[in-house]
């Protein structure tokens, strides 16, 4: 069971088209992709920074989790994610180790990836970890 | 002006003691280094994930930007550091931009690194940028 890299850093704002400026006209990155997640009611933009990601995300809905995290503690960091190789060993290893999960199975994530949250209590930050598409 | 890779990933935290414990024994990874940073009131713990790195921040003062983090915000994520050819130049395309700055000159990060901090009212985050020891 290895953690490969963190895959991408999730930033949590009001307006990807606001936000996404700063990152491609003043810091000069470019976006590789916007995506609308319907299980998380967000919609995302991806820019990728070396083997990294930033993942913008704008609520979609005023009961999604993005909006309830802008409505708690503003704009700003929101998780991480870390690739493994294989999301449910890991899952057993978390829960094995007392770990808080939030997905107790591995659910589906953008471009096919498989996911899971695993639970702040434990862990100080949202931290998903995932596996990309084979 | 490049944007090269995200250098790392702070988190701020009450116990380092404690909160590495998930990323050593769980995750498998390992500290790199652990450093005491007088101009930011903490002390920290580096552990490489890929190109980048998690650090772990704890507090060494209760008037510490990260006891003051912690205070207002509770432990979690707290910046994120981006890596850049020229420290100096970006400082002076992000003005030029009218991003707002903490730091508008670099100063001195750990491991020989010049750094500045950038104000999160622009960029939502609060964002590093840095160039290592040449």
């Amino acid at each position: 069971m290895k953690i490969k890299k963190v895959d991408h850093i999730g930033i949590a704002v009001n307006s990807i088209d606001e936000a996404v400026k700063l990152y491609t006209s003043v810091l000069g990155l470019k976006v590789a992709s916007m995506e609308e997640v319907p299980e998380q009611k967000a919609r995302t933009a991806i820019i990728p920074i070396g083997e990294t990601k930033i993942e913008l995300l704008e609520s979609t809905a005023p009961d999604g989790a993005i909006a309830r995290h802008i409505e708690r503690r503003g704009e700003g960091l929101h998780h991480i994610a870390l690739e493994v190789d294989n999301v449910q060993e890991m899952l057993d290893v978390l829960a094995g180790a007392g770990i808080a999960l939030i997905d107790t199975k591995p659910r589906k994530g953008v471009e096919g990836s498989t996911i899971a949250f695993i639970h702040p209590k434990s862990t100080k930050i949202l931290l998903e970890i995932m596996e990309p598409q084979k």
